[in-house]
């Protein structure tokens, strides 16, 4: 069983809570525990030795990377991260120095995003190191954005550049924390989402809650310099294309917003964030799928995202 | 490096929050988040392969187990747990299924505890399975309970029996949320602690979080029937009597309260939970240090708990 249909099946059937606002299927939990004007957002995630780094990964960046997937969830709502817990399954023998530079990553980047570290837990791991972090949240309750409110017609960004993540960058990425709060402060944004599945991975997730389908201007997706310089084969341009569509881990932000906020998004990006590419790649269509539109016309994309490759 | 001085080490250095009331060392994470007469409880925990549960293990008991364990830690300040988030590290080719029985049995004690699930994470896992579970509840400011609240001339009490836990209990354990949220909001505690690592070491924490000493009662420790019936050598009350100071995951609830209100106490417990016992087990002292009253006199307890053995 592929691990979407997994999760459908095991979310059709868990308990519910009358806090919670947005539950499974969205980055982040969304709680509403009787806050006059915000919501608690609640996130969990892990990384794991020998899938998300190796044995060979500094200990340093194994913490940033976990602490960071969970800071880019609540990115994607427009939310402000608080408060994490650490669990750590620590492997017989792992150096206590090692376990202080993990401790370094995670501590560094919390400091940089006013996040406090307020404990956790540590159990003997008997085969390789894991992190996994749960992250509190809160967001403005009119400036929450979700998966579900893209409408057609749409227009569809992305920041920074796509593909090639597994180079370095699914290690050392800073989450789009401040980008997501000023978008989301700013603009009416309709539907956002972190790409963590991949470009046209991640962007299936949001045709699916929003009930919409997308068309996307393959001269306008942003390449990264790591995927054009892994690209291979026949058709080295298209293999990046191809990487920056459905490599994992690229932790950047995919949203819409309607047309008319396109000009003022346009003119305000580049002097809030003079050094992070905002690229409008795409727009939401009434007609249902995800469509590539290139040189020689308009194809369906039969492309998925990374979960679907591994 | 003991597991305990690491943390130590690791939990100096901590970046803060505002909104962080109790940080790393007591049960649960204590945060204001500007509710009018309520705490958030924030509690991580894990349960992994090997080491909280074998491979042989009834899928649906683990998913018990790595719930219970969070709210265990909640009822040990008086919490009431509302929401749950789950983290899964899936081996490859565990069966589908069997990851129900998991969810089915995670799903069973929340909805008897009133908890929602709302979403989390997979992973795949290289090696064993594993569980991390981040829950979330609420307590009345003036009845939160820490651990650093005992007073000397306290009496000391425990819920249930100790001992033998891993004959079954660690994985079929009821956490005390019924009785930890009644005690608090009943009685004036001073302190209290879930047992995961022993008596004698849960009380360690106790006393060096609230700065005093205490001396228990051998002949008052409520030694369970798994515990007298794994108890050998050449004196097998004396074995019984340390599993039920040492063995680790009884998850009782182990409390300190005035001495004025033991007789009220005393007199309302058998009436309220007349199928749990409550055993007044001891005293804190002005004196540092734990000793053990018995038949013989007063001696130091050396017995550590747990976490000292593995």
């Amino acid at each position: 069983m592929r691990e979407f249909a997994l999760i459908d099946l095991l979310t059709a059937s868990l308990p519910t809570h009358g806090s919670v606002v947005v539950g499974a299927g969205d980055d982040c939990a969304v709680l509403d525990l009787g806050l006059a004007d915000r919501w608690v957002l609640f996130k969990t995630d892990a990384v794991v030795e020998g899938v998300h780094f190796t044995a060979a990964t500094e200990p340093r960046r194994i913490g940033h990377k976990a602490l960071a997937r969970c800071a880019s969830d609540l990115a994607a709502m427009g939310g402000l991260p608080t408060v994490a817990l650490v669990t750590v399954g620590l492997p017989i023998g792992f150096a206590p120095t090692d376990v202080q530079e993990v401790y370094a990553g995670l501590n560094a980047l919390a400091r940089r995003l006013g996040v406090g570290i307020a404990g956790g837990e540590t159990s003997a791991s008997p085969d390789g190191l894991w992190l996994s972090v749960a992250l509190l949240g809160t967001v403005a309750k009119d400036r929450c954005v979700l998966r579900s409110g893209g409408r057609p017609g749409d227009a569809l960004f992305v920041t920074g550049t796509l593909g090639g993540s597994r180079r370095g960058k699914h290690l050392d990425f800073e989450p789009r924390v401040v980008e997501g709060r000023w978008l989301a402060e700013r603009f009416p944004l309709h539907a956002m989402i972190d790409l963590s599945d991949g470009l046209a991975g991640d962007l299936r997730h949001v045709l699916k809650a929003s009930g919409v389908g997308a068309e996307l201007d393959a001269n306008a997706i942003p390449i990264s310099e790591a995927a054009r310089a892994t690209a291979s084969g026949p058709s080295p341009e298209e293999a990046a294309l191809r990487a920056a569509l459905t490599d994992g881990e690229d932790f950047e932000l995919l949203f819409s917003l309607a047309t008319e906020d396109v000009e003022p998004l346009l003119t305000a990006w580049p002097t809030k964030f003079p050094h992070l590419s905002l690229s409008h790649v795409g727009v939401l269509t009434h007609e249902p799928g995800l469509r590539l539109r290139d040189d020689r016309g308009v194809r369906p994309l039969e492309l998925d995202g990374y979960a679907h490759f591994q």
